[in-house]
């Protein structure tokens, strides 16, 4: 399953130091003029937010688009694209290919499917999340017309600087808001709109944690303090003739401890969620593990690595959200 | 969208105070033989559970069983199942026919379908959530005889008989295991098995978190720290030939800080998770809200409720646990 | 898989004589008030079928609705019906408990599940589609608002009354049409109108063939014969503006050999097949077979059999079809 | 939806004239080592194929993996892979650009989408099937372990060489046998073998019509006549022990007018079916059509375009049918 969406979907393919990342997003709207620099400049956040905690890799992050666009414009059909690895040292990491990294997926991979790929990381790399940048921009432009709007930031990051000289790395938290999401979206039972955020966000790799509005905060409080308050902006003000009959515009919530959501529906108020990143655990310090033939063994990975993935989290979280409000809106029509 | 699971599915149906609650379990392996016995005491935890912190309602819960079975044996065909509504007393509703309850899902509902039930809370009711044991229960009796066991139970809940006195609730948080739980479980990149089981989770009424092992706690950490170093239990004795060439046995974690989970698939150590629940937004004390015409107004929710959800909730997230658990395994077959 | 269709969804169960035949309907629209003399009008259509060629199996078919409505009009939550089955004899079926009818399912299912119902055909038996038609009718309601029809008849059927006299069977052809249908509808690469057309005949039983507009007489065509050449009904007249600018209206094809579909989405020309039924496979006639053991034996089926499935096909395929047209309406919103 | 299949799933992607033509396979098993020239011969059956009836156009195809490989051997993450559009000569279509051309998709697309691709044909074109010749080459060699095997030929055909002559095309139906193909695949209800088969057969270009067995001549016959009697090739020779106790086999049907398959799933027998197809509606003759504008006008399709879809088809029919029981068998199992 390497598809994400049930309208606007998105399916990535791609090794980190395989031919080529990439991805398919099937059912975008047609006659779309795509915005190509935004999208760069999303692909950028991502870059920049590299220069400090993140690895050296030169990753230049070309997109070449194959399919689905004539002019520029969006026709309909699938819309693939592909950056190419090119700067591929695999030998960097021949020394880690008979070796488990603690907390990687080296491991998993293995049991799973009895082979892994291990140049750098293979499929479990965050490289592979490139595409889901791409496509988050698409949905942010689309999202972007219809009046709606992502913005994360990182909330709580461990001391950066000081892991990196301790050949140590840390872990942190991203906290997104969807601002002008309608209310309706979400299904009642199982695709309870905080669920389908949930899904999404446990695919970025090291997530571990995933709370909706004041989320853990909520099981230490009262509900006298936990309900949101109904109130109406605009009483006695003038009502709206929507298709269903005379409707009330103007009511929200007085607060936001349920974030927007309330009983797996938006309620019309900024959707508020916060997500939480282990530390990464290629560290530089030497660690104990085990190798293929079962026997104990030292590593101290060497390489390219972030010492956070908080940076590059931000936009991946907000693409992410931006994927998952524009899908539920597209199935809500 | 009321529908989960890949291969073992449920579907589940049913208003609060409709005729009838049930579901449909397509994917069951055949030639089970059902043990009744069990899922009625598994039904009973749910209604035991409810004695002190729960509401009043008598729900002999008595399962009518539809299709699917052959004196009791699973036929591989779907197997229907339901329970019907019988102790309903939807005048108690009728004052709160016109409002809505702070934090309910009175007005997401009416928002996304122009129309709601409200006898009860309807379909929002946490009464829905009965099929949901049933299917778990039969996923439980599976996964037994594979060797799987699922255990959860609150490990933080609020003072619930002083909330019930001063008419409010209180939240907390369910902790659950899934002990004997195969290496290899999870899809690398979007159906990760965190993924899955937080999607199922946020399934369950007045779940606002959950996190997988150490959860937000590793956001705090470092790489040092949250890294789970591998042993081998059995290093130096026998490796066991599967049917991939020489397999190591007895390689798993000195620590489980990742909960079993590593690069979104399972290890073979013990799947560990927190789910938190918000406070029951019903309660007796006064509130202000608005109505249907968006008026201000004044409620305080009588009638039959539970103080907290969490007694009834540890037996449902035990439930999902087993059927996300249950799918993963047949699709990974 | 017991769940057809993407946005309205139906998920069936049953066997012949378990203790009911239902569904449940996901997806369909809110505020319906549903039709019930109309439900109940197909499914007497489904029975009046049945008087002359038909099995005398009185089969008072009254649902039971379990969900999804409050006094009758649709909540948008999941529609479960049932309908028990009353007047069953199992005892007929007891001789046929170990031995495979032939072109029956006997076999097939125990292949496949280790173990069938063998009383009355178990889910493989006619009767299980009965919930299709009860979606169909809900289906064709919403068509009918949107101004589509489906009108199916019987084109090509054997002498029904010849062979009830000579214990034998006969089979015969539907031809369907699906008229007002907007064009546009169909994805063009896997999901073709055709496609979805196709796989849901082929979910009726004793289905052997589907064409589309001239079907397989098209294969022996030449393209200049084949083509059906567009014309402007409304020539030199107004145009309308649609949102994506200045649009022609009136364009259609002066024949139908492509039944309405080209490049797999309709050219809002009637939508035009016919579906292809085998005789049933219960005859009266003594046949040879094996049973469980192997061994070679004969058997004469004894009962209640239809002679012919066509009449009762007719309000099935319609159904189908309705239900189809409906759902990729509701997807290409 | 561009996406086929549950568990081996192929996702495609391109246009006629844009940059690329590709697919994603996703759910291959791991650890196959690809056979590259098998794949190879496969495309060239398809260049070969055209031949005597097929365009002129210059197709290298030559395959770029991007992904989901490790020298060779498939990794278990998805398999991309594309081949680039280089012999694309647009200008050929550009008088084609706001003319409808009877029978084909312009003017459907045109109204799904609001905008289409122009240049041969977009994605509408025959050349988007390339993809599934190479999914299907990889589930022909799965299959081949596994010892099933495809076989499909041309059994009825216009004559090319006179239409060739004439500025017209022909149509013509392909016959496909699936051997070896074991006992029990396919669902009992809405996911029959069958209904496998045909969805994913009407995703070909130029399908029209599809049966199973004796197909619409069932239709026609008595059930004594069509009925296949079960008999049993190893009678009071040995039984085998399966799982589920002891088990018969060397039953089989004396006849297959069934096609293999019964209550939809399949019986052991080869399955075989039959495809039709439409004439190519490209013809050089003059035809009378309407454009953009609604105005009748003239046109005469020039360019490099097939006689006859036929000899390119054989290997789509197979490639589909490989892909539809190689995935059966996956969900099997």
């Amino acid at each position: 399953m390497n598809t994400i969406g049930h309208i606007f979907r998105l399916t990535t393919f791609g090794e980190s130091h395989g031919t080529a990342i990439g991805g398919v997003i099937d059912g975008c709207p047609s006659q779309l003029e795509l915005d190509f620099d935004f999208i760069d400049s999303e692909l950028l956040r991502r870059k920049t937010a590299q220069s400090s905690t993140a690895s050296q890799r030169k990753e230049t992050d070309r997109i070449e688009w194959l399919s689905g666009l004539l002019d520029g414009v969006t026709l309909g059909t699938p819309i693939a694209f592909m950056v190419r690895n090119e700067d591929c040292k695999p030998e960097d990491y021949k020394a880690l290919k008979d070796v488990y990294r603690p907390s990687h997926a080296d491991f998993t991979y293995e049991q799973k499917y009895g082979i892994r790929d291990w140049r750098g990381g293979g499929r479990a790399s965050a490289r592979t999340t490139l595409p889901i940048v791409v496509a988050g921009a698409i949905a942010k432009q689309i999202l972007k017309e219809k009046g709606a709007q992502i913005i994360a930031g990182v909330i709580e990051m461990g001391d950066a600087e000081q892991a990196r000289r301790d050949g140590d790395t840390v872990g942190g938290v991203v906290e997104c808001c969807i601002k002008g999401v309608p209310s309706g979206l979400g299904e009642p039972m199982f695709g309870k709109f905080s669920a389908e955020l949930a899904h999404a966000m446990f695919s970025l790799p090291a997530v571990k944690g995933f709370e909706v509005g004041d989320g853990f905060a909520l099981a230490k409080m009262k509900g006298s303090e936990a309900n949101d308050t109904f109130i109406n902006r605009d009483e006695g003000r003038e009502t709206r003739d929507g298709g269903r009959g005379t409707e009330v515009i103007g009511i929200t919530t007085a607060t936001n401890h349920s974030g927007g959501i309330q009983g797996g529906i938006t309620n019309g108020n900024d959707v508020v969620f916060r997500v939480a990143f282990k530390p990464i655990p290629s560290i530089a310090k030497p660690q104990q593990t085990v190798n293929r033939a079962g026997e104990t063994c030292q590593i101290a990975i060497e390489g390219r690595h972030d010492v956070c993935v908080l940076p590059r989290a931000v936009v991946l979280v907000e693409a992410l959200a931006a994927m998952v409000t524009l899908d539920e809106m597209l199935l809500s029509v």
